[in-house]
């Protein structure tokens, strides 16, 4: 335990991110100050909105400077506490971004119980992912019972969460992903109907599945898929704007706002969000999650890949649609 | 009283209409039914949604047929009554289409008073144009004291009364015309600034007029100009979809629906809405904007074309900018 391995930013990607944009470095372990914790990585998140933070454009979030170390979320053990509300041996979540070990004040740190679920849920499930589909459905998209609810990237981290919590809540959904096994995994995600977006003819299945319109849309995707489901939506439509991955890539926005006619014919609304604004409700969401993990109600499946030294390989295959579930690094031993 | 000129609806227009979309025809006089009024027209409102119902795609309403005769809101004089709750002389508005005399239904009359404003005044700012600001601005876009309001087609006959409702509820205003003369005109309907986005780079004039970002964007227009907007957002800004005029001549709705990240970074919201759904809460709102015509707190222009001959083109000229004010057609003498 001398040495940290650590990826940084090299370059900032124009359109696809390629290996050569991240650079794996050696550093010494970061000494923790008076406050701090040190945290040894065990698991690393993988999401595609650091594709935004790859870039300079104004965003909701700062962007990580060249040389920096890659942000993102991780669950690790408490190997050095200066802070008064950790022991070493604890697992915690926290931004320690992709690296082996963090130093970060005490206050950043959010303890996780592996008595509940398995540790790594923090970062999914029981985590980001969950509570972005909880609140950009419930609170965003306020579905009705009776409401066809449709999902884009609907075996994605978010989607598969976003499917079931709608079944909660009463819905019909229709998820809509990009290949035969994970349509063939919506069904365990409480969808009642999948669309298979690179071998159907997507507008035509929109209508075999959604015969009365699409009361609310999911958004995690954005692009010609989001156009098709915005040519079915029923009156009075909620849309979530959760994600864009479709144009992530994309060195500027997208020239014209496209025809928004469709909003008046529908009387339909369109709503992005964040779910770090809904900070100060995650707790009692978190604990309508856990017990729903618990009691079965709630899955989840996970792709996992083992190594750290491979987190740009996995990251830049979202963009492919290559993983199957939400996309994790397992790191160390 | 035995000719009755109308304007049919000849073929459906690919792209702009032209005038030989339109055929005027010289019919006889309808006779009005038990329990229908005949009312002869003095003024034709020409609104932008005509646009639509000269085509067959799917819409909020049904399409004009062809050879029927085209939509649209008249004032006119009640000349013969088979209704109780009417009497020759009196002054109505209906949906009573391009035509010099049409045959309705008592119940689908509204009646109009002359001492309160000009009886055409019921087509435009005590009407329906007057209503769709009113809850497209106060209902979808809830300012608050102290916002920026943005506003698209604002020299435009609803633009000219967001701008001052906006003002009543101690908003800041920015309009966006595409003449001088029409940005000229803004300060009379409660502009604080305008813009012509014929002559200036609007993102560099949104920047001057907009330092604190866009808090409620009032889109008339559509297209590469609400782009700007979209770019210049508030956090928790909202957007009520109105009209997309840039967008109605295209035979087809655009493409993509746009890449919406804007949306997530500002926590934005947009809303398509009609002021249709709104009706039974006319009454109240037409109280009070009856109210501040008659206080010179509201003030409209009229663009106004002497004979039915000409509506056509002055509909026409619409889709290019060149009415100035509410347009309005002074039918018979």
């Amino acid at each position: 335990m001398t040495v940290n391995r650590r990826w940084t930013l090299a370059a900032r990607p124009v359109g696809e991110p390629t290996e050569s944009d991240f650079v794996l470095e050696e550093a010494p372990v970061p000494q923790p100050a008076e406050g701090e914790v040190l945290v040894r990585t065990r698991w690393l998140s993988l999401d595609p909105y650091m594709r935004g933070r790859m870039s300079e454009a104004r965003s909701y979030a700062r962007p990580v400077q060249l040389g920096e170390v890659m942000t993102g979320e991780v669950v690790g053990e408490v190997v050095e506490s200066r802070s008064s509300a950790f022991t070493p041996g604890q697992l915690v979540a926290c931004r320690a971004g992709w690296q082996e070990y963090g130093a970060l004040p005490g206050h950043q740190l959010r303890r996780v119980d592996p008595a509940v679920a398995p540790a790594q849920t923090a970062l999914h499930v029981l985590g980001m992912t969950g509570l972005t589909a909880y609140f950009g459905l419930y609170d965003v998209c306020r579905p009705v019972p009776g409401d066809t609810v449709v999902v884009s990237a609907a075996s994605g981290a978010v989607g598969q969460v976003v499917g079931q919590l709608a079944k909660l809540a009463g819905c019909r959904t229709v998820g809509i992903a990009g290949s035969p096994e994970k349509v063939g995994d919506l069904r365990e995600y409480g969808y009642d109907a999948g669309i298979d977006y690179r071998r159907e003819d997507v507008a035509a299945a929109l209508r075999e599945h959604c015969p009365r319109g699409v009361d609310v849309y999911f958004d995690n995707v954005g692009g010609d898929l989001s156009s098709a489901v915005h040519g079915r939506l029923a009156q009075g439509a909620r849309i979530a704007v959760c994600g864009q991955i479709a144009n992530y890539n994309d060195a500027v926005p997208a020239g014209p706002a496209g025809d928004l006619r469709f909003l008046i014919v529908a009387r339909a609304r369109i709503e992005g969000f964040l779910v770090s604004d809904y900070a100060r409700r995650f707790e009692p969401a978190l604990t309508r999650l856990t017990a729903w993990v618990a009691e079965g109600r709630l899955r989840y499946r996970e792709d996992v890949v083992e190594g750290i030294e491979h987190a740009p390989r996995a990251f830049i295959g979202l963009f492919r649609g290559e993983n199957r579930g939400k996309l994790l690094v397992k790191v160390g031993a």
